[in-house]
């Protein structure tokens, strides 16, 4: 991983420090770029939240070979991680290498490594037709998320994506807030339940709906038909002042109550980080940054290094948290 | 505002770092100058107490068209934002343009955006006086503030604010602070209850009183008769140790109860700040040095620029905290 | 003040940076010298206890004259401070002036201003004995200190100090842990309640016992007899990790119930902390360090300026938060 | 000690920086190395926990010669401290000494202060071999710990040890979470109570368990038969996040009520340290890194020197804080 991230640091000059941690200090207000918009608080309390948790250590129990593997939405994973959708390597990365590159390569890692990655979509348009074109090369192993546009572009889009054979289809909804796009002409909005209804009815795919961050919008998007949620302030690029993931997310699966799959993102860096969001109701994690580090530092073979040391340190934390499953987690290896 | 800010930079050379968040850090105790008094503890509270607000999103709505316009003390504005009461252009702000270039072009830019600046007061008299001509070149679109003189300068004073045509005056009564007012013989004083309703009624226009940062003193300021308070800690420049303006709010407002408008000001820099500001209670806000800032560095063109920043952000915050309407604010956009 | 400070600085070089904000981090376990032993968390607990109070500001009364002084212990203070026992010029501040100079310019400056300076103890014996010599120069206005000897060291120096016809005698219990005066041969210990009855009756003035940090510990010093109690951590010079007196003086001030006079000392640097401390229950403060600073960059006028200056900020305080006496000061001046 | 850490720091160059408080700031993530795992948050933890305990200092009291020894685990120490186990000089020190000498000079100049010094495990097998060795020369003076290997290679270490004379074996538990040692083909786990409970059964000697951070696990480890704990998180070295050792300690102290002895380690560097593990209901405690600075700038005589410190740090704490033996400390001392 090392001469990845260093090979990352070359090609992302001037976009991105690849810093020792990334916590969102060194790009505040970095949008486009890979900062947080504004003053960067809601990408910054992301890391914080999970910083401020504490892991009671136990060794006292016989659980040496740890499972870290879940079922979740139909899919078998092999650690409990799925790459984040993040497009526009162009204006959020450096350019340095194509669009289709990036994305086929994270997704050809994440499928190799038994599990899966997110396509992302914007303007151009090239953003998201790249990633439906590395869905199709990998067979419909990937996700598809379509910002939440108006009437025709979104159905339009929705119907690409289920070209590309995948399984679950997802939408951001949070980034109704990007009024960069509304000035190109290209409105995204808030969708009402109704609305969202027909949207998920319309979709021939298990729809996920990310950007949930209050209980109450976890128990609307259940009843508006989602088979899972993705609690995420959109890694503090749309709104400014947002508590870190880690913060809402008990609240918000205790209220899902198992009614459909809860996923998280936000700040997630290590397999001790998965861990601690699994402690806290989540039943598999995004990861978005780290990922596109890996991607363009390393392309397919970044991505499977970055994947091999995820699951390094998720066994080592479960070994010495006595966790015996990934697929059920004890909020009390939570210290209080 | 990038040019605007720069421009700023240079001129206010010596006297405000134009810093890229204005939090009182780099000007710790520059009093005159733009610094909070001591050890700034009172400015940074305000800022602060704004930062540690968090904010729920929420997307699953139909609100992608906010109006923030507000109705207050018989004004629309179409922002809930007036441009506080900051005069003293040569000794707190560098001098390198005139007092009455300074206040005009604020009142002007207010007003051709749809809403309102108020006049400072202080010694030279000039201060003040520009502050008057300023209002009556916008045909009374301005609210003039006097500081708590004692009887005579204080009547005279708000005769000659009345000349101006405006349908409010304030006073900043916890400039009653001001030693070196006192020490240039020209004494500040508090005012009791009884004496301040004298003053309210005497006056032919509705009242302000701005400097409230307890429950008591809003309720006292009632009493005597205020159409509307500002909460307020002189931007930390009267007295060090002062608590953040939105750790008081809350209280107040509910102390307040809807019998007289709620203004505050203290740490606003964005149309984040003014949502937060608005589900803690306030009507409206004022907003200082930033507004001074965006004067020196673009004149009238400059505030124009501020105010429509300050809308786009407060927008995009309504629309992602799904808000419909800046005249009413569910605090359930703020996190626990 | 300015030229004094600078003075100081050039004079107390290698000793004390003289900080803008003497608060403990640039000297930190400089003892001797000016620091706070260890880590110096007692020295830094000090300050920022006081830092962490906050003031309701209120302007709504008739309190533009406030009066500042006190009567404690049957003296009669035109401020509630007194000037805190510190000597050791040579080893502890640089030495460039003499320790007679030293103790004469602070007690006279604070005779001249009407409060009163207390005198240190330690070895060399010339600390104490300078002190006593300016005591009598100002006519029996001082109060001496002694530490808490072995039996005939203490009488002698306690029969010494009386001979000053000085009204008032203190012992600053807490230097019981000064381990460098015990391997000196000049043992200080610790004292039990019977004890210390013993030397309150022998003495023939009012008694102060300095050092105290708990309510229990008052209450002892109230039955062995004291006139009054400092509560102290010795400026965090003793032990480290002590809270900071502002953390503990409610408590302690309410566990005496006006049965003796409460002084405190510890972080106090100006008027607005004086204010703060008499809000928790404090008759009046002692300040160290400033002291210390002011005597050796201006001499007697260094004093009388520190005290002016002093003065000035606890009336703008006092009339900032409605407080009409120092000798009566409410608790509600304090936010929570 | 000056000049012994001067040496430490010049032979430890690139390995540890000898800061002058050992924190874990400056060597974040340094495995091997003498640092914390990952973000060194549990190093971290352990220093900071100790850091926020404030102490009630009092003088009123008669203790002034307190007697710091205790009697544990049919050991007499002269003061309530043990050199906790830490191998692996070539590696996590520099190498610039040899294992034997470093590891004899310890146990040694524990031996001539009256205290006892644990040896350390791991691979390569001198480690434990040296330590061996040492325990040997001090006649049996040392406390040998294994790590938890499995059964072939556990037991053959352990009869080893029982062979040195020791009076007592420990385990270091945690070390189960060494992903590095399974890679070199030794493996080490976790151990449910049942294999527990046969292993020290099978040891004749006392067995103290160290890597205890849950009352669960506490309470497990008696019935496991243990005659004594060791409340430690290995330094931060085998799971990041955990929280510092004095935050676990209290709830462990009372949850074993008496059943077997209590030891901990992490963070403690000073004499008042110390005494906050003891007031927390430790019997004695580990300290680690600080002795492999001593012992590395100083053989067997930087090892007395910093016990001499520790002695005399403990001695005036205790004085301050009214405590008569440190083998009964009142919580009490602690503020709050």
């Amino acid at each position: 991983m090392k001469s990845v991230r260093e090979n990352a640091k070359e090609l992302m000059k001037g976009y991105c420090k690849v810093c020792p941690v990334c916590n969102g200090k060194a790009c505040v207000g970095e949008v486009p770029g890979m900062g947080g918009l504004g003053t960067a608080a809601s990408f910054k309390n992301n890391v914080k939240a999970l910083e401020d948790l504490k892991l009671n250590m136990r060794t006292i129990h016989e659980f040496s070979e740890p499972d870290t593997s879940v079922n979740i939405m139909g899919l078998k994973l092999d650690i409990p991680v799925l790459a984040a959708p993040i497009g526009g390597v162009e204006f959020n990365m450096g350019g340095r290498i194509s669009e289709q590159d990036y994305i086929s390569s994270k997704l050809k890692g994440c499928a190799a490594k038994g599990i899966i990655g997110c396509t992302g979509d914007g303007v151009p348009d090239f953003i998201h037709e790249s990633g439906n074109s590395a869905i199709k090369e990998c067979n419909g192993h990937g996700i598809p998320f379509i910002k939440p546009w108006e009437e025709d572009e979104l159905h339009i889009k929705l119907k690409k994506a289920e070209e590309t054979g995948c399984k679950i289809i997802g939408m951001d909804i949070d980034a109704a807030g990007l009024i960069t796009l509304k000035k190109m002409g290209r409105p995204v909005t808030p969708k009402c339940i109704r609305k969202l209804r027909g949207i998920i009815e319309s979709v021939n795919a298990d729809f996920i709906l990310k950007g949930i961050m209050t209980p109450d919008e976890a128990r609307m998007a259940i009843d508006a038909g989602v088979k899972g949620i993705v609690v995420s302030n959109h890694g503090g690029r749309v709104l400014d002042s947002c508590p870190g993931t880690a913060e809402v997310l008990l609240d918000i699966s205790r209220a899902v109550a198992g009614q459909c799959s809860v996923l998280v993102d936000g700040g997630v860096r290590t397999g001790l980080d998965v861990l601690k969001m699994l402690a806290l109701g989540a039943d598999a994690v995004m990861i978005g940054r780290p990922f596109s580090i890996a991607t363009i530092g390393g392309l397919q073979e970044g991505v499977e290094k970055y994947i091999d040391q995820l699951k390094g340190e998720l066994t080592q934390a479960m070994v010495l948290t006595g966790t015996e499953k990934a697929s059920f987690v004890d909020i009390r290896i939570l210290f209080r």
